[in-house]
Parts: structure tokens; C-alpha cells; sequence
């Protein structure tokens, strides 16, 4: 199969490095940003919005890779850090005593309000702006265009 | 500044999400494929790329670190890692005696040459396929012009 692959063309590798790059700068730049001033760093943010989005601030571990598309090793590794900081707790799963679900604590939902005004205004700035309303509904579109032909390639 | 912005609309909210999740959608199946068959990681893959690709196959740290928009202390580690595996050497900066400079090896030049076919052929069936010709040319249109808009900013 990859034998047949043809090789990709100055168009196609153009618009490929420059969506990775685009994704790299953008998140590094967020990073910079963001977590100067709040000390959450991106994936932290990213665990916390999902965790505060859902009833009880509560998901299981497996609900929160599929969601962040993270491998479950470094959800584990991550969570672990966040718990050490008081962002998070994990709570057993009564039915076979495992440590299955992941909560937001006090402290976590304090951080990500106070840390969320400073990421909305460099999301805004840095990713939002530069584009017409056109152009983002479009970028949305082609986004969502590859992501059901990945999840469908999935099931 | 960051207490007068305006929250994002959902649409806009929409699309900064789709755009985050299908990279690392994308990222995640390419490591998973890619890593599977050759060993390499998608970050390997990506400083191999860069050094291929500049005469003698060298880089500045600092210029690798730029290219592929990482921090400095994320580019010592990985590039620690992989001069054990063979991939890359560091070589010395004759002005002041400091390793400045990282060398893909022959073994690094083989690896990146097994890994590409399954490489390419993976980001033509997830990135490339999915959108018509005129979706990946505004694709590249749009991140460029955000690109353009973050370059500016950190001059």
C-alpha cells in the first residue's frame, strides 16, 4: 500500500507543514501566554475544560483521552501531577474499587475561571481575528470535513 | 485588556476546537501508525525532516528549535535521546567549544527514508483525501494567514 503512495506535491506537503506549524506556533504561543500568568500550562487547561463542562465536574479516565485524544499513559502521568496540586482528585469507581473517575476540585475550578478570561483573549487575538467570519466557518468546515472521515475510519 | 474581551461566540468557539482536535486527532494516528512500523515518533519524524533537508543534514540547535517550534529544553532532551539511538549527533561550535550543532547520522538518514512512504501515505489518506483541492488551498490559505498575523507579533 504505502509503495503505491505517490509522493505528496509542493501544494499538498505546503498545506500540511503549514497546518502543523500553524497548530504548533499557536499552542506554544497560548502556552507562553497563558500559563505566565495563570500557571496552568495548555494541557491543563484542556483537562480542566472538560471536566468542568460536564454535571459534577466528574469523568472517567477513558471519557477524558477520548476526549483530550490522549493516550491513556500520559493521561495517567498527568493527572497524576494535577492531583499533587490540588486541581483534581481521583474518586474510586464503587463497583471494583479502581480509581476510575477524575473530579475537579475547589481549586481546579478557581484556576480555569481565573485563567480563562487571559486564554479567551489570546485565542480571540492570535486565532480568531486575523481570519473574516467567512474563513473560520470555512476552517471549521474542513476540520470537521477530516474528523468524520477519521472517525469513521475508527469505528 | 483580557477583562473586555468578549467571550468566544459558539461558533467561533466551534471552530477554535475543531481546529485543536483534529490535529491532535491527526497527530495521534499518524504516531500510532507511523511509530508502529518504523520506530520513529512523530517528533523524531519531525527533526529528521528538518535536518534532511538543509545541506550536510545540520542544524543549529536553536534553528531546529525555531523550525519545528519548540522550546529550547524540549530540543535538548529529544535530541538527547535520540544520539543514543544513533539518529542524530551533537557536534561542537569550533568558535567556543559548545555543542551547537545536531547532525542527522547515516542511521538517522535510513530511518526517515524507511519511515516516509507510511508517513506520506498516512497524511494522504487522513489529511490530504478528505478535501477537494480547493478546500486544502484554502486550508493552506487560512493557516498562513494566521501564521503571517503570529510572525509579526513576535518581531
Amino acid at each position: 500500500m504505502a509503495e503505491t503512495t505517490p509522493w505528496l506535491t509542493e501544494t499538498e506537503q505546503h498545506a500540511w507543514r503549514s497546518f502543523v506549524r500553524l497548530h504548533d506556533k499557536l499552542v506554544n504561543r497560548l502556552a507562553r501566554e497563558v500559563q505566565a500568568e495563570s500557571g496552568l500550562s495548555v494541557a491543563d487547561y484542556g483537562v480542566l475544560v472538560h471536566l468542568t463542562e460536564v454535571p459534577d465536574g466528574r469523568l472517567r479516565v477513558l471519557e477524558l483521552a477520548k476526549a483530550l485524544e490522549w493516550e491513556k499513559s500520559r493521561i495517567s502521568h498527568h493527572i497524576g501531577r494535577m492531583a499533587k496540586r490540588g486541581l483534581v482528585v481521583r474518586d474510586g469507581c464503587p463497583s471494583d474499587g479502581r480509581a476510575a473517575f477524575i473530579v475537579v476540585t475547589p481549586a481546579g475550578r478557581e484556576a480555569i475561571a481565573a485563567a480563562a478570561p487571559r486564554h479567551v483573549e489570546a485565542v480571540r487575538r492570535l486565532f480568531i481575528n486575523p481570519l473574516t467570519p467567512a474563513e473560520l466557518a470555512m476552517l471549521a468546515q474542513i476540520s470537521n470535513r477530516i474528523l468524520d472521515e477519521l472517525e469513521k475510519e475508527c469505528e
